[in-house]
């Protein structure tokens, strides 16, 4: 595919090295790695947290120090985004905001199922002061000013297949998800339920209030978050720039150009329509979309591949209405340039460092790096 | 007070250098503050997090992946505890793990509501390993097995007197929390909701499953944390001392030795009995329990202050047994060695830092730093 071949590292192009041998530099710092069991050090400039956004409600009345657990005249604060963040010496100008998917959270581009070194580290030796959030209901930011019974249903199958790390209880053969039982339960454990209903405008405010208080700087979503990061990029000028790794809903169109929904076994996927002078801004900056391996060209009646035919399908749409608009996107389907197994979680899966390293070839051409 | 006396670093000791200008050594290190603005830099050498503990529940059935909502023949892993952890060079030989509280998750050890550092990153640089946990169905261990209606009720006044910071909407005077609005806000937006019932077992069996996983370490507990700590103390001889910062609940005491109950105007405090058996392993490992300022020694309506009074009471009587079975437990109540205001939070206070020395004191007298 031309634009994928225009963006993208050909895999072949470098070898990887292993996260844990890679030094601030980007190239392996074998002296470090020796010394220290395979772990070159990290060297943090400062590291901290801190809740943006949100809302607050209050309930009419008086408080009552006396009474205290009578909520008359008392105040909540929710609804924020909480934010964990690294910043290594000498950072590169523009900083990397991490944002989860769906069932997940910010804890999940710190460590992959194998415990291996996440995006956040990677990009954090890499240079780049890295930005994990957790969306607002989500998690550490996890107080709602909506209240909703959390969801303890028994799902982890549904989700194995869905997550492509296989088809259950297989992994596919080749496929970059980490072998055996215990990555397995760690992932599963990495799984949590909102603790209110989720809502886009909440969701996508918080972000754009986040890159309002931390200056410009370059939004990495996944999945769920793909949708809600488009509506963000849309919201705030400071995003410069958006890598969407397996954007799963939300792919906006000029009013006019909604293209036809798409059924699959999953259910149907539709576009959704904005003004074009909202779309226009998704023009403005380079955006660069993923996704990996194992998604069918055919329907199938295989629920958690089906998903990702005709997600992949709309992605494609999405990119050239963009492109089509004078914008500047890609789509890189990661085994049309030889990069293969990989699962809906490409920042973890067994080559991370080397989707990492599409990143940053990316970044790096578009002069953001 | 002369077990405090013994066990505390008398607070006009030492100056207590700004967290920021802390180098590795504990000392100042004024070349790297002033290069770096303030900040000395940390250096790393492994960080991650995992997952540990917890359980794992089946809905009956066959799995069907074209129907994959479904719940039948699928599972869902829950109830454990999530850990992040940051490793520096050269280690002490025993990690701090730091246990939040009540409406708490572990990122309140990060960064304190007026954005300095935290217990986290203060404990860094003085080469510990530091492990930070989100408890069972807290956070981002936030998957619970047992569903609930996530709390959104009004209730940051009730918190704000609870914790000490003053009385509503005043803060007290000369007291540690830091002054203005962000710095409220900051900590209103650190609570979280529960989201499955909090249960004492599964608490201490997450923690005592992570004690088994890194080794012999030094539990470090904050308020609803203290109690489930003793009773992860008893369950692993693996944690070598437990700090225990303000515990606000489950102290415990040998059968037959359970003191009357407690009566307040925030409700009763009871203490609970454990064989003697049990009991004894708290005298084999080092305790010391710190309590902060504007705790009444009588009786007043005022809920929030109240809870302190008895609380307080009840933990010099659970020092006190530890003491008369042979252990070798410390209450230091800060005001009576001159340390002044402290709040519920003692780590995050505007003289943490101060409380940190208390701690590294305490630690080194004993032989475990």
């Amino acid at each position: 595919m031309g634009l994928a071949a225009a963006a993208a590292l050909p895999a072949a192009g470098i070898a990887s090295p292993s996260a844990h041998a890679v030094g601030e530099s980007g190239k392996v710092d074998r002296e470090s790695a020796d010394r220290y069991g395979g772990f070159a050090p990290l060297t943090i400039r400062e590291q901290g947290g801190f809740a943006v956004g949100g809302s607050v409600i209050t309930t009419p009345g008086a408080f009552d120090p006396r009474n205290p657990t009578n909520p008359a005249g008392q105040t909540l604060h929710g609804d924020h985004a909480r934010v964990f963040y690294q910043v290594p010496m000498r950072p590169r100008k523009l900083p990397l905001v991490l944002w989860h998917g769906y069932k997940q959270s910010g804890v999940g581009w710190g460590t992959t199922p194998d415990g291996r070194e996440g995006f956040q580290t990677i990009f954090l030796r890499r240079r780049f002061a890295v930005y994990t959030l957790d969306q607002p209901r989500r998690g550490s930011a996890g107080q709602t000013t909506v209240s909703t019974t959390t969801d303890a249903s028994t799902s982890d199958q549904w989700f194995y297949n869905q997550f492509r790390f296989g088809l259950w209880p297989d992994l596919y053969p080749g496929g970059q998800f980490p072998k055996g039982e215990e990555a397995r339960e760690q992932f599963f454990r990495s799984m949590l339920p909102d603790t209110g209903p989720i809502d886009g405008e909440v969701l996508a405010n918080s972000v754009s209030a986040l890159f309002d208080q931390i200056g410009q700087g370059i939004l990495v979503t996944h999945s769920h978050a793909g949708g809600f990061g488009w509506d963000a990029t849309m919201k705030n000028r400071k995003i410069k720039a958006v890598v969407a790794l397996e954007p799963g809903s939300g792919f906006v169109f000029p009013e006019g150009e909604v293209p036809d929904p798409m059924p699959s076994s999953a259910g149907t996927l539709a576009g959704e329509a904005v003004p074009l002078k909202e779309f226009r801004r998704l023009t403005e900056v380079p955006i660069v979309v993923y996704y990996g391996d194992n998604i069918p060209t055919k329907p199938t009646d295989i629920a958690g591949r089906d998903n990702w035919r005709v997600r992949l399908a709309m992605a494609r749409l999405f990119v050239d209405a963009i492109n089509r608009h004078g914008g500047d996107a890609t789509l890189v389907h990661l085994p049309s340039i030889g990069i293969t197994g990989n699962t809906h979680f490409l920042f973890s899966d067994l080559n991370n460092v080397q989707i990492a390293d599409q990143i940053s070839y990316f970044l790096d051409k578009k002069g953001l790096a």
